[in-house]
Order: C-alpha cells, then structure tokens, then sequence
C-alpha cells in the first residue's frame, strides 16, 4: 500500500489535474534551496546516526508534540525535556507507540502529509501508522538508522540540497560549520545571523549578552556606536560560514528610525535594564533598521519574521521552556509599524527585506500593496501555520493580483525536521503547480509562462532573493 | 418540482461529487444530536399546535425579517411584536404574503436553503415560493399544522433529534422542562444554564436578578462567597433537568483571573450598580473563570458565545427590542482574552472550553493554534452569520490544518426555527462530507479515515463534547 | 495568436464551465453602465486623439507604474511627472519599451487581463507584449490613435457605455461636462460631487477652499449654516449636470452626529486651522452624516471609499505627489464608524449610502451585517486592489450569505484608464456568472433565478442604486 497519493494537491478535475502534473513534472526534481530553518549544524558536523525514530519524528517537532498535548498527552509522556532537567520519558517504543495510537489527531493537518511522506519515501514504510503497526515502523525506521546512507551527510545529498542555511544566535561561536568546512565534505551548510539575544532588551540576560559581543568583536558595546559596529562585526564574522541573512523574531512588526541621539539614549537604559515595554518595542524596532543599514553596505538580506505571542502558557514556559507549542499569533499591523523602515530604506534596490506573516488578512490589505511598490520589500511564503496547502494556496491567491509572482521569494522550509524537507517542499511546488494551472486553464496566464514561473517559484526565486 | 437538489452543496466535478455523496450516504440518516439552540420548551411540553406558517417561518427568524427590513420592509408588517405592546401587523395570511413576494432576496443565503428544505422536506410543497403561490403554500402549510403529525413531538420524533437541548436563564424556573419530565414522553430535552441576567452588571435589573437568584437558591448573594455558591446551586438544580452545558454571551471574549478579594470588591460594586463599562467588562470576564472552575467540578462544558455588538440601532432597540437583526459582529482578539481563562484551567483535561466566533480571521491566526495546544478548549462550529455552506467550507479550511478534527466539537444549529433543524444539519453534513471528499481525492486523507471522520463530525464529537 | 481565453474565469470542470458560458452569453452585449470612476471629461469635451500608447497604458495607470517601481524602476523613467515639473522621460517609445519588456511582472495579477483585453479588443494585437514585439505593438497602437474611430467619442460609443459618472472637486467649474452638453453629443457622462478639498481639514488650503466654495455659492461660508448651505448649493449645481451622487476618500470610516452647536464649534476651528488630527477625523466624520442628511432632500447617492493610508512614501510623495502607488488600505472598523451616521439615517429607505472597503475581513464580519439590515445601507463592488477576479470571488462568497445580492450595487470600474473598462466589466461579468452557475450546480439557486441575477448584477443593479 502506498502511503501517498502520486497526484496528491493537484485539482481533482481531470485536465486540470493533468495540467498541474504536468507542470509539477518540470520542477519535482529540482534541487532544493533551503535559505532559512533550524536544522542543527551539528548533524552535518559530526555525521553521527539519529538516535532513534522518536528523537526523530516526536520530541523536537512542536507540530506534533502540541496536537498530542492537545488531546490531554502530557509533554513529558513524549519525552519533551523538562527545564529543570527532571525525569521524563525516556523509552523511544514507548513515545512511539503513543504518537502511532494517535496519528488520526492528525488527520487534515499538514503533519499527516510529512510524516507520511518521510515514512514513506525516506524510510520506505507502506503501512499505515497506528496503534498495530506502531512496533513494525518503529524497527523499520530503527534499522534504517543504523545504516551509513541514513547518516545526516547522506540524507543530504539524497534529498537533493543544494544549499542549507541554519540559524545561530549572534553569540554562536559557530563551531559545527567551521567542523563542517574542515570537514572537506561538499555539502552547502551555511548559517544566518539571529542576533535575538542581543538586540531585543527583553532576552534573558540581555546586558550580559551586549557584553559578550563585546568581547568576541572586540568593540566597547558599552556604547550606541560600538554596539553597532560589533553587529557590523559579527556579520562580517557570519558572512565568513556563507550567511547571506540575517532573522529577526520579534513580537510586533514594529521599527522605528530614531535620530541617532535618542537610539543611544535608548540603549543606554536598555543596558541599565530600565526599558519600559513600550521602550524594549521601541528599541527592537530601531534595531530592525539599523541592520538593514547594515545591509546595504554587506549585503545581507535582513528577514522579519513577527507577530507571535511566544510562552502563552506560563505553566508549560516554567516546566519546558521556550518552544512548546504555545506561540500563538496576533493581530499585526503592517501598514504602521514598517512605516519607519520603509522610509528609511524602502525605495533602494540594493538592500532585500523579507516579511514573513502569522496574520493571513494583513497579505491582501497590507503586505501585497507594501511589496506590491517598496523595491526594497518582498513577502515571504507561508510561514508556520500557514506551511501547509490551504495556506499557500491562500497565500498566491491573496498575494499575486497585487505584488504579484516577482515580489515573492519562493519557499523556506523554516524546519528543525530534518526528514521533513522533502516533504515541505515538494508540498510547496504541488501547491504552487496546482495554483499556476488553474491560472492557465481560466485564461490568467499562458502555459509557457506557467512553466516559467513555476521554475522560479520552485528555485530562481529563492535563489535571487537570498543572494544564494 | 422539487424545491431541492439531490446532490447540493457537494462538488459538481463527478468523480468528487460521487465521492462526498458517498460518505454523505454514510451519515445522512444519523440522528440528530443538538447540543446547543434556542427552540421553546413549552413547545414540547404542551404539545400544542403551531399556530400558523407565519409564526413558524417569519416573526419568529431573525435571519428572516432582517433582511425583509435591510430592503425597507417596516417590522411591524412583519408582525414583529413592538417593545410597548403597540399594535403591529396581525393577519398571518398578509404577512406570509409580504415574504413569498420578497423570497428573491434570499437568493444565494442560508435561508433560501432553509426554508425551501421545510417547505420540501416538512409540509411537502412543490411550487417554489413567490407572490404567485404565496396563497396556496400558506394553505398547505396552514392545513399541515391542523394534523397531530405535526404536533411539536411529532415532529421531534421525525426529524430524529436523539437531544436538543434549549437554553434558559438562571432564573428561569424550568417548568416547561419539569412539564416535559412529568409527561412521560420519551423525547430527550433538555436545558443549559444561561446567566446573563446575574453575572452581567450592565444586564437589566443586575441587582434585583441577584436578590432573586439569592432567594431561588437558599445562598446569601449579597456576598461574593455565597454568591458563587448560589450559581453552584442553580447549576446543579439545571443538571437535573438534564443540563450539560452552560453558555455565555458577552461582548467580547474577555477573561479575567483576578485574586478572591479583588474579584469580591468587583463584585460589590457590579451589585452597587457602580461598574464603569471597563470594570463590567471585567466583572464578566472574571465569571467565565469561575464558571470554568465549577465545571471542573460539577462536569458543565463551558459555552462562550463572543463578539456581538447588540442593539446597533437604538431606535430599533427602543421599538422593537432585542434580537431583531442589528447585532453586528466585531473584532475579536483571543490571544489575549483568553489569557487568563486559559492559564487558569486550559491544561486540564477534565473541563472542556468551546468558543465560538463571529471574527473569522481569528480560526487560523488564533483559535486554531490555542486549541492545537491547550486541552481544554475546543472551536465550536460556525455561528450565526457563518452558519452556511461558505461559512462552513471556510471554517474547515482556516481550523483543521492547525487544529484538526478532533478540537473540534460537530454542528450546533443553535436556531429557534425549529422546522429549520433538519435543515441545517443536512448542510453541515454535506459540507463537511464534500470537504473530506476534497480531502481524498487530492491524497490528504483516506478514504476510511474520511468515513471514520463524516461519522464523528455529524454525530460522534457533539455527542463526547457536550457529555451527551 | 489569441491574447485572451474565450472562456476566461469560468471553471474549468466542463458542465459547470457551460453553465457559467450560458449565464454570460445574456450579459455580455449589455451596456456598460459606470457610475464611479475618474476618466477624464475633457476627453468627451475636445475629443482629441490620445497621444501616444504611453501615455494611455502606463503614465496614469498607478497599477501599472506602481509594480514596474516595485522592481526597481524609477517613476521618472516611465514618464511620471515630477511634483516639481523636474525633467522626466519623455520618448514614449522608450517608456513603453521598459513596459513591454517588464510585462511578465504582471503575470497573475489583473493588469495582464486588462492589458491584454485592450491590446486585443481595442487595438487589435495579436502578439504577447514584451521587449521583442514592444516596437510593432508600439506602432500599432500608434497608428490606432491618429483614426478617428479612436478618438475618445468615438471609442465611448464602441465600448458601449449607457452612462458613465466622472469625479469632479466641489470646486471645479464643470467647464468640460458644459462643453460636452454644449455639444450635442448625445453621450451621457455625467458628474459626482467629491468635496474633500472642503470637508477634510487637513486637506492643502482646506481654509481657503471654504472660501472660494463661498464665493462659488453666495453664500456665507464662515459660518457653520452658510456652509452647509453652500454645500447645498453646490449639490444643486452638480445635479444640473447629472450628478447622482457624492464620494468620499476618508483615511477612516468614522462618522460623528454632534450636535449641531458642537459641529459649529469644530467647524471653526477647522477654518481656524486648530483642529487637531482626531478633531479632523471627526469634522470629516460629522460631515458624511450632514451630506446624507442632505442627501434625503436632494436625492444624491452617498458613497463612503475610507480605509487608505496615503502617500506612504514620505519621498516619493515630496518628489512626484500624490497617488503614485503608495496608498495602503489599513484595518477599518464599520461597526463603531458607522454607527453615527446609521442611527441617523440608516432606518430610511429614502437615502442610499453605498459603502466601499479595502479591507476585506469586514465583509463577512461587518458590512454583510449592516447592509443585511439597515435599508440606507449598500454594499459597493470589490474597490481597487480587490478589483480582480480572486477578490470579486471572494467577495460574492463573504457577502452574499448574510446580505444577499440586492444589497449590493452592481460593479464600478473606478478608473482613469479608458481602455480598460471594457475589459472591467466583462472581469465582473466572468466572475459573477461564475459564481452563480456554482450556485446553480449545487443546488442554492435556480438556473432562472441566476438568469435574472446576472441581469441585476451586470446592468439593473447599478442603474437602480445609482439612480440612473
């Protein structure tokens, strides 16, 4: 039995679904440009096994994880790590078991798809996952594991990766890529600066972060000015492991271009610890433009990924920590909060600014007209919630009559799956082809363009976009 | 002629029509369970006959007379009953006239779709309604409603409601439930607590509401401790006429988690009539926690109804009351209402939360991830505006992909037409069945799966949510 | 080679695709009516060629020149004059080579199809625009413009057009709808009466505006009643050359009901120049409501187009003026805004305020509800970025259910480019019949009754509302 479905995503309309496989023919076997996610360096430094089908398909994958909890699983029964580094589950069959007896949860969810998809075309699993099958996979997956063409360096190649990018903190010594480049293995494994702890005064242990850019830049971080050239610093640092972005998470999509006077003042009481709420916004947001100055001069493509209410549970953020599901996203005003930017660096076309979005009404109303005029601004694809087929295809429907295909930068996986990204993006191109096609067969665009655009969304875009 | 069409709502391409007619097949003939709505026991507890086509199918619908008004039909020929008693139209033949020449406005609503199915399905009418055959559908129906097999029970029995349940205030004594207990007749309904009237301070007549639901409860209201005890008592009392639910209707989706004494001193100021609109917003808020935290002991699923601006026009208020059309819905901001209610009792498996919206950009952005994580809350199904094929096919589109099927609690009609019931079942049963068919047939979903599914959306979850 | 689908928009399953072809054939050949737009009057006045193919596709096109600035190229580049009257480029050729060979920016968007549609109907092109043809099609065009079945006159009777509205400032002389009265031409363009330039403090020379709308008038317009009446006035000189209605571009969708002492009172300090921004926002807000009021007497349609974020770009704004592609629509809250102007006038069936939006999450949630209830209130056609196929889709699905179809207007092209109304309406035409047949085929519609609909929708709708 097979898993998948060969014209999964397409129309079901006979020619239209034979015009969408026929596009999709074009571009399945592409190579796959992967410029922003949170795969570990460390895989491809050490090349060591993966540990066991539950380390995984369940503890790191917060899509799982979070539907399990949903339905009353407690996270430890998963095996998510405690904070406090208390005892959890700790027996792979046994998370196994409790994710196969309930992968129906995950019925019309994007993760029925990738898991399936891995299962099936990364470990060759024909049966369907549930409570009877749960061992067999298990040990089918468990003996792939041990095996040399499962190494992450391998799965690499096989899944097709022209370039990888991970994401480290501003504080990474970036060890596992310099690993990576001693190694002498060809693999494209490149980093992006994620400079969070540094430029947000919220971060756990913020002055003591700037402190510490301080001392691996050697600049005086105690001031406005030697703050910034540390950034300029550490950038140039990243640019050396083949960054070509920065990323930027914040709560709102705020920026702000204060005089130079009032940003250091800011950054003073952001050092002393004395930012209100309002000032820490404030501070992030004039964060956001000073580095895409910084851009124009480096080239690197600065991307805004905003708007998640992060640790909604206060109980789960002081059992488990950060990323457990609870991130859940607000309302985002888009047409305010980049006004700053914009007007600072919004009209050149030598610096690429990337907004990704939580809130799907802000792309028809806000992102589209934005992208849709500013050279400097471009959308990023369906991000999160939205990594899935009604969200792309909300996305190109509510995007494209407005910023249409060339103010889009093609796909991010944004995964810390590894086993995934086959999945995602062969999800993406499906979607995309399916969207194209119904564009041809209703008279909106010629086939010859289809395949063209259907390339570029698949690869050239990307590739363009992140300067890659 | 037929008034309907065998194969509505599904989709028109063959294969997949087919293939949701199919798995509607499956479902069509389940009972229906009706966990939520507004039907009148004493309908079923006097048994007495409908009085005529216009008070079944016009006066009484709110979807009806709205859009009768919104083309400049005055209310009171509508014989919508004016707040001062006034005199308004009477002759039901006349009214029932005004709607058949005026049927073409609900081309393309729900209630064109409605009402043509109790015509059909109901009283047997063929001719479609419009000025021409107003006369004779109204005679048909008139005679119908003559006939003992169309007696209330009768029709309960018929259109195969397993439970309905109706909603009374607080303070509502119940009778007609005790009525119905008394009668001995086998049909199963039953109440749910509704106590608006004694935790809104702005609701008329706050106070005195307090004094009476002191005094139906044996429990010294004037104090927060017995206060609270009171709603414990009236709870109980409505669980022995059947009870499983409670429900709310607020105008926002505000909760509140505040310390015992401040909530106390909140409360005495609800009593004293001195809440500022803030503070009754509060006061409001912080009663959905406490209602949640009685459900954890006494097993009532928690309803909240959110986001409806009431009485938007105050001359229509001041002639004709409440519910007549001008509740408009506004935004709805969940992240942050439902903050504290969610950190207070969300990770707990033994209550369960359904919200409902009227916002519906907020079922991807922000119901969807909160129930994708938190276990006791569930989305419940589209609301009034929404209740529709498109209202419907969008709601499965924003929720499932985030949260699934299974945060998901099946259909409510929620309706006071009670000729309407089978109806709108039917169209949540084939929405439903044409979006799993959807599903199949572009590889996202098994065919087995999707009946598994089809089965619990028309009758398992509503059944296992509500605790029915 | 075709440029353009005969089956355009329809569906692609084949039935459905007949049925959406058959609805169309009734509408097709209609007369265009347009009751809203900028087109210019002195074109029907002098009926002087067009100059040249530059200067009718791309230099007043904001769709067009707004996506070519979006990848980079200067505004200068494409001709647009500078706020200045700085030198910008003048070969048309030229203008129209960088246009030709941009065109695949446009891919998906709706400017393909109205490009397209001009080429081929108007101009009769045969080969695809890019930089290979931009030369011939150049000269084709070219040699179009220097016919007389090409002047404008000429092409106004081609295109079919019953009666088209232009917009004209309340200060405008109405030189070019004298001139073409004066004519004898037996085309019926008639006026709207747009006073922004008087009614919005913050509008350049607001003060002096009101001054010379005295002297326009007689009438004293220092005071808060002289200038109502001058407004009055005004109204009557408009509606001696056609005018049926007003418009209004407001940054919100407020509306206020003071009291007429407290309007009296902003008034003045409105001309004083004090107001401050929240006080212009109400001063615009009090006068939607005075024009409706005035309305009532005079018959003039109120239409409401809020929601805009202009001139975005503080640099572009200085250097080439106002809308040049930088006017982003924001959020915009109907239900509060409009509940002034409703409780004054909203009950009437005598005065018709038809409400345009540009955030489209209103529509299910706010404006269906309003307009399903209140009879002043119209629903206009999807505005601007939503005039397109995606948004006209979208729209009939989110009003349709809740305000049906005679609550809404019919379709307004709104443009300043000539050539592309044809191509509009038969957009709207496409989709609307699309719509329909959907409706028919699965069963929420008769197949007469989308006939008729279709009819409503393409021509009697627009008629009705508009008052034409």
């Amino acid at each position: 039995m097979a898993l998948l479905d060969e014209n999964r995503l397409f129309s079901v309309e006979p020619a239209l679904r034979d015009r969408a496989r026929g596009l999709y023919d074009t571009v399945r076997d592409l190579p796959i440009i992967s410029p922003h996610g949170h795969t570990d360096p460390r895989w491809f430094a050490e090349n060591a096994a993966f540990a066991d089908p539950a380390a995984l398909f369940v503890t790191p994958d917060h899509y799982v994880f979070r539907m399990l909890h949903s339905q009353g699983i407690p996270l430890a029964d998963l095996g998510v790590p405690r904070a406090d580094g208390g005892p959890v589950e700790g027996d792979a069959r046994k998370i196994w078991g409790l994710f196969a007896a309930n992968f129906h949860l995950f019925r019309g969810t994007p993760s029925w798809l990738w898991v399936n998809h891995a299962l099936q075309e990364v470990f060759g699993v024909t049966q369907r996952l549930n409570a009877t099958s749960a061992n067999a996979v298990y040990d089918q997956i468990a003996e792939c594991l041990t095996r040399p063409d499962y190494r992450p360096r391998a799965l690499f190649e096989r899944f097709n990766i022209e370039v990888i990018s991970t994401t480290e903190s501003a504080l990474d010594d970036l060890r596992w890529h310099q690993m990576i480049k001693d190694s002498g293995w060809g693999g494209k494994v490149i980093t992006a600066y994620r400079p969070d702890a540094v430029v947000d005064p919220e971060f756990d242990g913020f002055a003591d972060n700037v402190v510490q850019l301080g001392a691996l830049t050697g600049q005086d971080t105690t001031t406005w000015a030697g703050y910034l050239a540390a950034h300029r610093t550490r950038r140039a640092f990243f640019k050396t492991y083949g960054a070509t972005s920065s990323d930027h998470g914040h709560p709102t999509a705020r920026t702000e271009d204060l005089p130079q006077d009032v940003a250091a003042r800011l950054f003073e009481r952001a050092l002393q610890g004395k930012c209100t709420g309002d000032e820490a916004d404030m501070f992030r947001g004039q964060m956001l433009t000073e580095m895409a100055r910084m851009s124009i001069d480096d080239g690197l493509v600065l991307q805004i990924h905003p708007g998640s209410w992060r640790n909604h549970s206060r109980d789960v953020f002081a059992r488990f920590g950060r990323d457990k599901g609870f991130d859940i996203p607000t309302r985002t005003d888009y047409v305010r909060a980049l006004h700053p930017l914009l007007n600072a660096v919004g009209g050149r076309s030598d610096v690429t600014i990337i907004v990704f979005t939580l809130d799907e009404t802000s792309i028809a109303r806000e992102l589209a007209p934005l992208a849709g005029v500013y050279p400097a601004l471009k959308l990023g694809p369906p991000w999160w919630f939205h990594d899935s087929a009604e969200g792309m295809r909300r996305f190109r429907e509510t995007a494209t009559e407005t910023a249409g295909f060339y103010n889009t930068v093609g796909f991010n996986d944004d995964t810390r799956a590894f086993c995934s990204i086959p999945a995602r993006h062969d999800v993406a191109r499906r979607v995309d082809c399916a969207f194209l096609a119904t564009l041809v067969a209703t008279g909106r665009l010629d086939a010859d363009e289809a395949n063209e655009v259907a390339h570029d969304l698949a690869y050239g875009l990307a590739k363009q976009a992140y300067r890659l």
